[in-house]
């Protein structure tokens, strides 16, 4: 194999074929590969050939030369290329013009060089001149040329030339080279010819053909650049693949008024709706499109009128063509594409076509859409729409004309990090308790506060959106909004909360308190007053159920996906819920039940938080029981409420895990407050807070080692679990009810706590008199836990991966505290992405991997998941898949992001 | 062999001989093989026989019974035994006793049953009374038979004798059973057997030889206690092991006045001096020795008058006969031994000899004086001494008689956690700044916190000795005091520190901040008053070099030992130092240079702590880069005297570790202070620390972090380094830099900040013109570190593992703050140790090996090493030892229990 295709070194493409196709990627790049399919397909590109990846190696092993077959074939490829295009390379009447590219077989996007306009001397350029009837375009093209072939070839300072073209300006008194004219441009080239003549010590041009090896040398070389050396070594690309370097024939679009260039889409990229969709300018060239200085033309002619005329109107022909292109290139590739056209002298040539960019709500209905045509099976259907994407079609948005005109008033007052997608408006309060109150009375709020704490919980349930001053992405308020599908903007760096005068300060703004805000949590803007927004329908009809579900399409196709993701996924996909609301709401997205409950945010309910102090501030085992008794009933109504919601489907409930200060409040005045209603002196309250106090909370006395220390509050929590349980078995219900331990770490503490479960289980179920299937495991979060999982495996029946703690710990990374360095990190690249946000499949992710096989290994039945934050996140979600789990848990609002990640990791691993 | 082991279930000794030795513990457990090996060498151990331990697996096999052969065999040697005794089991006028003791192959003490005075009845009992004319004892002996037996082996409820008992007691009036007469001992003993008979259905005795055989049947069953069980466990010992079983003839030390009962040393425990020394007294049983309630008289005839008569005048012949055994016994066994022998009836007979407990003197003295007396080799005599009792020889001790005459006079104020051997007297003051003050005035001082922090660093150098009334053995004071070589003495809960009216307050008594006290960091006492020390005779040698070596035989001892260890050990033994002045302690104490050296410590001089401020206020790079300047010189200065110190051997210097704001202070008063110094207001300092603080700091922005995020920091302390050196090497000295990056979990961080070093490095060399040999490489201390240490280790020079931060991490204890559980823990066995006084081998082990094979993958020529505090700790050395490492390091006052440490792990691991 390798023998045959050292033989051919170059692989052309044009004239409605290739010899290369989208399979030869390896070989040809990426670039290269895609222009060959397209050629193939007839779609006209301008033609030219592709030098593959092992000519590229033969070069480095040469000591950077080019092979002699090599420079044939590319002189062979090179006439065809004349003959194909009717001009010819350095021809002073009618110039053909290359452009040498790279392209690995993964996109390096920058990393390596380019020259365009090859072929192009100081005759050439006057004769492109007269051809073009555009001297301006020709000089200034020449001059790019000599620029980049003096810095990518022949190594000459590029400030010499920089230094050239400040004098021009300077003498023609314009900032920009866009100002200067043909002549300025001209004169320009002929000093930069002087230039290279001076340093390098060559004629520019040389030979143009010498001119087009030098070029595809240099390219070569690029691949092992720093920037592109250090590019591979972040992104793990081997450095032994090589580049191939493509050679093709350059078109304008700006050759005259029977020229054009142009950007369409085959479908509507906002909508998805089945129209193409598009915008062209006459006689220009695509970067003046993009530009935005010129207004550009639709492609179709309208109903209504239009300023400028439609491409249809102005180039029947043309357009006529291009829609057959689209339908072309949508029916092979069967998706929406983004193409970009350049029709030169009334010949249409694609430039580019790649898979379309789209909103949440287009990738859902192409999709659908698709395999209602025919086009696509429901497989590709779910492998075409980005699960993330599905938080858009669930959040509200603002009224489209209503944020125009605020906008338009000036009403923008700062912006955030967009924490929590949708948008909503309400009076700026600035404490949990009176968001709480003024909720009650049936006001919108936002709550604002510098940063939230678990102490917030209440206020932000309420609130319609909260606003926080600092804090990143993975903060207490980003996360817990998730958690909660809650608008949230946060890290508004511009914001000051002034809580003794009750006053936002924004840069140049004030707001107090009790004023309307706006913020739009998918944007990150905040806004001066209220502004009208539309809800989401799915949430109307799957949460409010104020919309019938046949009069969203929506919601129809996005349930339909849904359907199509859950027959292929492996994966179970479980709720995070600690309450009955969000277990419903949860349920109603699709979870099979929920994989975490915590109990510590009961705790924080107005009618048991005084118990639960009392708990805290017992100074003995009795007193502690006597607290405890007092919570006992109010926890098991918790969880018959919770487990009526999720009949038939099981429950893990964590038992209590945070560090009891997390319960005290920290400031001597609340403290005096809860003194006086608990009649006990302020100074014992103060004490026990002091003698609590720890210098690293996440690695203190927390999850079982409250239990170990406290048995009598695991035996509490496991009673109200198993009577709750007990009391639906006996109403006929079934319920599967799973104890999770937290933090073991230890296999011998996991054996004691298992054991107080089982043994307080059974006098119950004694007491009772009924049998409650209740399963008992831990949550591996203690890099330990996964050392030792095979010995912990032996005795559990679950392992839940806390992949939070577990990613805090793995990489002694504070998620309170990582965010001074955490955004430079990967800023610059030294972490490939936020590993609290998207799993670290090679550190954490090892851990994992090994924790699942030891722990199979003690206990081959072992049922495994995950309840991070990392279950509703796609990449993490493929991952889980991978390593085996058997289910995934998340927050209600991104179970159906979880199920279609879920679904596409199965077809990804199929493959 | 099985076939042939199975036919003997039973193995005899007796009559200066036995059918086992002490190669057959795994048959006949530890306690059956040691008789078996003494009876052979001649020494008179009371005769029994040894019931296998596959013999107990047979009668687990068969359902709990005994094994008809196994019947067979014990009655015959039960008829060897009577012989042998010239008694008869079961007879009344001379009835031979016995005792059913379990032996498992590893000991686990107290776990499993025993029973005493088998043999006896109510006639038999008449028949002991006349034989040795001691009604009470032999109605004792059989009271005590019954209650065994039948809570043992008859499963009778043991409250109901204890009822009886009680009775009789309140009848007499008297509180304990030793007051109760052979009467009232007989009559219980006839109401035990009514109780017996009336409860359990069967008449005590049951026929003497049932008797045995159940007593036989019940020792073995006892191995599935749930005791046992768990014992096993947590000591992972196999449950399918099984107990051995002896069954031993019993004799009796007070039987009258040519009967005696004695405990001896074959040297002087206390001092290693070669003359045996013990105690014994007349007619006696062993328990009265123990007891203290007679006097026990010395074992060899004094020069002094004494009260009580010797052995050697009392006894002449068994004297004689027992020196003859300790010489026999110490040629066999060729160690120091602790014996516990009985003369019954002028015959004598040896109980018990195992290897005698003793000071870390006596270890040493012994070992080394039994090489010179050839009885041991250089290496046996390494392994005979705990590396942990060299500390003993180090510290110094108060007068004895002084010490003795103040605990009489009632000045011992309370007791704490002895963290830092020696004793020390001096003032007490209550802030690290007053004991500077007057430790300069040359007064002692003894710092007395509540507990420590970085910040009172000078005042614990400063001070004689520290006390805290906080924290445990590895709370910041145990841990620094240790490194230092401190005496240190914390957690006396009974002491609480009044900083405001300068008052320690203990329970009873209070002491003015200023007056004198003095602290035993051996025994944790504190005492008031001034007290006389004695310093060590190594330390006056080594250290303050006011002793000639050759004056002293402790010394010479200690630095012949250390020479044999060093002849055999393979890992390098380093320590941690940050001074020249620690650097010089442990290069006399052998270091083979410096594992770590910190260079947080330095920041903290008093006459730099301005600058750093300086540094950490710097809003720009620009003025920080304004701080650094100033820091350079000095830090260059810090380097230079190390380097001096430790000519010609590697020392390792870490960057920047700890969080920035722990260089702020924390209250606004000294905030005041400090902005006046520096000119700066005090509200930025505050917004400073404000801005600085941490949930979590040990999870935060600390470490290579920094040095991402401040670049500049490294690179200050790597020019200051390699300054350093490069005036050293010019000078024509050898300097061996290690620049150490700390806190690597992402080996894009190593490759970053490594790049940055050498760059500053090569710049150096070039500036002054030279070169010098700096290694570059990384803590490992993040468990991320460990599953990617082969990238890593692609491109480290070495990797030194931080223990403490890498156990923190994987188990998720901040060291701080795990005093509230880890004690806990420990006791109740959740965990075999701490894990920060002794390495994790299970979990945070694995995680190590798994680093050193990854790494050494990445580079073979990887050069690994540990700088945690496990470095000094000998069972944590054995692990490093066996994992491969290249060196340890640890404390300067550990280095010589280090290289003990590593000496005896080579030889155990080359057994």
């Amino acid at each position: 194999m390798a023998d045959r295709v050292a033989q051919q070194l170059v692989y052309f493409f044009g004239e409605n074929g290739a010899e290369g196709d989208a399979g030869m990627r390896e070989l040809l790049g990426g670039k290269g590969a895609d222009l060959a399919e397209m050629s193939r397909l007839g779609v006209p590109v301008p033609p030219g050939f592709t030098i593959t990846t092992e000519a590229c190696l033969m070069y480095f092993q040469e000591g950077n030369r080019l092979p002699e077959a090599l420079a044939q074939e590319i002189e062979s490829s090179l006439a065809r290329l004349e003959r194909l295009q009717g001009k010819k390379f350095g021809d002073v009447k009618n110039p053909l013009l290359v452009s040498v590219r790279s392209g690995a077989r993964s996109s390096m996007p920058g990393m390596m060089d380019t020259i365009l306009n090859l072929g192009l001397s100081i005759p050439t350029a006057q004769g492109l001149s007269t051809l073009t009837g555009n001297p301006r375009f020709a000089w200034d093209c020449f001059r790019r040329l000599i620029q980049m072939y003096a810095d990518v070839v022949l190594g000459v300072d590029p400030s010499l030339f920089e230094k050239a073209l400040e004098e021009t300006r300077a003498r023609r008194g314009v900032e920009e080279d866009s100002r200067l004219g043909a002549a300025d441009l001209e004169e320009l080239c002929r000093r930069f010819v002087a230039i290279v003549k001076g340093v390098g010590g060559v004629d520019f041009p040389l030979q143009p053909k010498e001119q087009l090896l030098g070029a595809v040398g240099a390219v070569f070389r690029s691949w092992n650049n720093e920037r592109a050396a250090t590019y591979r070594r972040l992104h793990r690309i081997p450095g032994n693949w090589g580049t191939a370097v493509t050679v093709q024939a350059m078109v304008f679009g700006n050759r005259g008024e029977n020229s054009a260039t142009g950007v369409a889409f085959t479908r509507d990229p906002a909508t998805g709706e089945r129209k193409p969709y598009g915008e062209y300018l006459l006689n220009a060239q695509g970067e003046d499109v993009v530009a935005g200085i010129r207004t550009p033309a639709p492609l179709s002619r309208r109903p209504e009128a239009s300023a400028a005329s439609s491409l249809e109107e102005v180039m029947p022909q043309a357009h006529r063509q291009l829609l057959e292109v689209f339908s072309r290139l949508e029916s092979h590739y069967r998706d929406m594409l983004d193409i970009e056209f350049t029709i030169e002298e009334g010949r249409l040539y694609i430039l580019q076509s790649r898979r379309g960019k789209r909103t949440g709500f287009a990738s859902v209905r192409c999709a659908v859409e698709m395999v209602e045509e025919g086009l696509i099976d429901p497989q590709t259907a779910v492998q075409r729409v980005e699960p993330e994407q599905l938080v858009q079609l669930l959040a509200p948005v603002f009224e489209p004309a209503a944020k125009d005109s605020a906008l338009a008033e000036g009403r923008l007052l700062s912006r955030g990090l967009n924490a929590g997608p949708g948008a909503a408006s309400g009076r700026a309060m600035l404490s949990a308790e009176k968001v709480v109150e003024m909720s009650r009375r049936g006001e919108k709020v936002i709550l604002v506060r510098l940063e939230t704490s678990p102490e917030d919980i209440a206020g932000m349930a309420a609130a319609e959106g909260i606003l926080t001053a600092r804090g990143g992405m993975t903060s207490h308020a980003a996360v817990v909004a998730r958690g909660m599908g809650k608008i949230c903007v946060v890290g508004c760096s511009d914001l000051a909360v002034d809580y003794e005068h009750r006053i936002l300060r924004f840069k140049e703004q004030e707001v107090l308190e009790g004023q309307p805000i706006s913020i739009d949590g998918t944007t990150g803007e905040i806004l001066k007053g209220s502004l009208p927004t539309i809800p989401s329908e799915i949430i109307q009809v799957l949460v409010e159920g104020t919309l019938p579900k046949e009069r969203s399409r929506v919601h129809g196709q996005f349930s339909t996906l849904l359907q199509w993701a859950d027959q292929v996924k492996r994966l179970g996909v479980r709720t995070n819920a600690d309450t009955p609301t969000d277990a419903r709401v949860a349920r109603a997205f699709g979870a099979a039940g929920i994989g975490l409950c915590r109990t510590e945010h009961m705790f924080f309910g107005a009618d048991r938080i005084a118990a639960v102090r009392e708990m805290i501030l017992s100074e003995s085992e009795t007193e502690r029981r006597r607290a405890l008794a007092k919570l006992l009933p109010m926890q098991r109504n918790d969880f018959l409420g919770i487990f009526r919601e999720m009949e038939g489907l099981p429950v893990t409930i964590r038992l209590l895990d945070p560090p009891l200060h997390e319960f005290l409040p920290k400031d001597r005045a609340t403290l005096e407050q809860i003194g006086a209603e608990m009649g006990v002196s302020v100074d014992r309250l103060w004490n026990k807070v002091e003698s609590l106090h720890e210098f690293n909370p996440m690695l203190g006395h927390r999850g079982c080692r409250l239990g170990v220390t406290y048995p009598e509050i695991y035996e509490t929590q496991a009673r109200a679990i198993i009577e709750a349980a007990a009391t639906l078995v006996r109403e006929g219900r079934k319920v599967l009810p799973e104890v999770m331990i937290p933090l073991v770490g230890i296999p011998e503490e996991y054996h004691r706590l298992a054991s107080l479960v089982q043994r307080v289980g059974a006098q119950v179920m004694e007491e009772q008199g009924c049998s409650v299937e209740a399963k008992i495991g831990t949550m591996i979060e203690i890099p330990r836990a996964c050392l030792l999982a095979e010995e912990i495996g032996r005795v559990a029946e679950f392992f839940s991966f806390g992949t939070n703690d577990l990613t805090q710990l793995g990489f002694g990374f504070s998620r309170d505290d990582a965010g001074v360095y955490l955004p430079l990190y990967v800023e610059e690249g030294i972490l490939p992405h936020d590993p609290f946000q998207s799993l670290d499949c090679e550190g954490i992710g090892r851990l994992i991997q090994m924790a699942v096989v030891e722990g199979r290994k003690g206990n081959p039945h072992l049922k495994v998941g995950v309840c991070g934050e990392h279950g509703g996140d796609p990449h993490s979600v493929e991952f889980f898949h991978g390593a085996g789990l058997d289910y995934v848990s998340c927050s209600p609002y991104r179970v159906p992001v979880a199920r279609l990640a879920a679904a596409r990791a199965a077809l990804a691993r199929s493959v």
